[in-house]
């Protein structure tokens, strides 16, 4: 199979943990629903090909994500496997069916932006922060590990370019409510390197370092793995990617969504920087899931490697 | 219409040229001859979009690119606006055809590789000097300026990586015939970020400093974009660009052909870098070349700013 030459490159890390979203993040866009088996696959799948981290599901109200409702049963099927997974909870509730399943990792969902807290959140940009500290609170009091989620970090729809001092204080509140790692989106994929280099500057500044913060980028406008270059040369180890690009922004096509995990993986690779993950096998779990989805998947590394064949 | 936020980076150039081949490079891999007409009005819409070089055609022999017999049609019709964009001319015969139409830019095609070179030019690695040596001669001492392309400079699909050493060397001998510009090709795509600083140091190494490289990537593994922001880093500021992605790989889907214009825009002016291109009427100009190809763009920004209408 064709590997780009590895050529290592200066003031780049050793080591990247890949925090795979497409089960869950992947998932929820999905307007028909995946069986309940072909999910619980899918994780297994992706853990198989050597990923450290797959968040699994959400515990999101039916109503809303109707995808997902499956999550609690999903979480039974993988057992003692699943316990060591992620899972979204936004809210008390679903953090109470978490503590349920003894499960040990969750993750919050915050925004930067007033408009996009009230859309998604359903509440001011001030009253999430008093959403969240429950979650956290309980959850890291019960030995849980927090992720909280930053959205819109570089652009917001309705708000245009979002100010960096708006991103580090969302992200400093939700640390200071207890979670231990932040995860900056470029929800609707409009950031480009040198944003992403300023804004992880302002969030060292700030007192909060490179190994607390992980960069979750969409590909929208192609610039994902540009900005993932950016952030592995501010210091950045952890980038969440989705298998084959599954997901992304509900209004656009589907060639621009997540960043695919298979084209960071190249990169990586590229640059002699240790991931973990088998290529092959990643790709032969994106295509299983493309086929079954009906449609072919946008990330380049899969289509290649796919038609290569 | 959305735009990236404006942020600087460190170390970058303040101006860029993209070197436009969609005409060419492009057009000449589909098999559905486009009509003249469309053609020319293809060139003209990318100047008028600012594009400040754009290659529009080749003098190859029909035979082996059918798309591209109306050469000479199309450059006569171009007029005195043709004499000033480069076209391609793989021999003596096409520099004859150059000249008899008193253009005042020429490209000649090479290789790096032993394989490409006999596949694609039916020569030796070395024979191919010999074959370019009148040409490029022949086209300065007429006072036209010379690129002169190298193919496969990061990997080759027989050969595997391509030593840096070799491509330089390829490089070295096509400035030594007089040529003025050298444009180092991933024809497929394999190369990553730390293989290109690698790259344009070694030509540094040897004497041949960045403002006189541009780079060509594939986005064939999704790596074009953080290639081209390897090269920005190195000093380099001429950039290949197809515009709506058109061309790439004949095995691969179009997907994964050339860097798309558009998304090379779209970082060039979210890291504040002048380019001079008008991304709105650029747009407009690949949707319009899409919708006559029959299928949608593979570039993310036409496809993103496309859907957002």
């Amino acid at each position: 199979m064709t590997r780009p030459a590895v050529v290592r490159a200066a003031g780049l890390p050793e080591r990247v943990t890949i925090y795979e979203v497409g089960a869950r993040d992947g998932l929820q866009n999905e307007q028909e629903v995946v069986p309940l088996q072909v999910k619980e696959q899918f994780v297994r799948r992706l853990l198989a090909a050597g990923l450290p981290i797959v968040e699994a599901t959400s515990f999101v109200h039916p109503r809303w994500v109707p995808q997902l409702a499956d999550a609690a049963d999903l979480m039974a099927n993988l057992g003692e496997t699943g316990r060591d997974l992620p899972v979204l909870v936004p809210n008390e509730r679903g953090l109470d069916r978490a503590l349920e399943l003894d499960l040990r990792h969750v993750a919050v969902f915050g925004s930067a932006t007033e408009t996009f807290a009230q859309r998604n959140l359903n509440r001011s940009y001030d009253e999430q922060f008093a959403m969240f500290e429950p979650v956290v609170r309980r959850a890291t009091d019960a030995g849980l590990t927090v992720r909280a989620y930053v959205s819109m970090c570089f652009g917001d729809p309705w708000e245009g370019a979002v100010p960096i001092d708006q991103v580090v204080e969302a992200g400093r509140r939700l640390l200071d409510l207890g979670a231990g790692e932040l995860s900056l989106g470029d929800t609707i994929g409009v950031g480009t390197a040198g944003h992403v280099t300023a804004l992880v500057e302002a969030f060292g500044a700030a007192g909060i370092g490179p190994e607390r913060l992980a960069l979750h980028f969409h590909d929208t406008y192609g610039q994902a793995l540009s900005n993932v270059q950016a952030g592995l040369l501010a210091g950045v180890t952890t980038f969440d990617a989705s298998a084959g690009g599954l997901g992304g922004c509900p209004y656009a096509q589907s060639a621009t969504g997540n960043l695919a995990t298979e084209d960071l993986v190249w990169l990586l690779t590229g640059l002699g920087i240790e991931h973990g993950v088998d290529l092959d096998a990643l790709v032969t779990t994106s295509a299983w899931m493309a086929e079954h989805l009906g449609r072919s998947s946008p990330s380049a590394v899969v289509r290649a490697m796919s038609s290569a064949d």
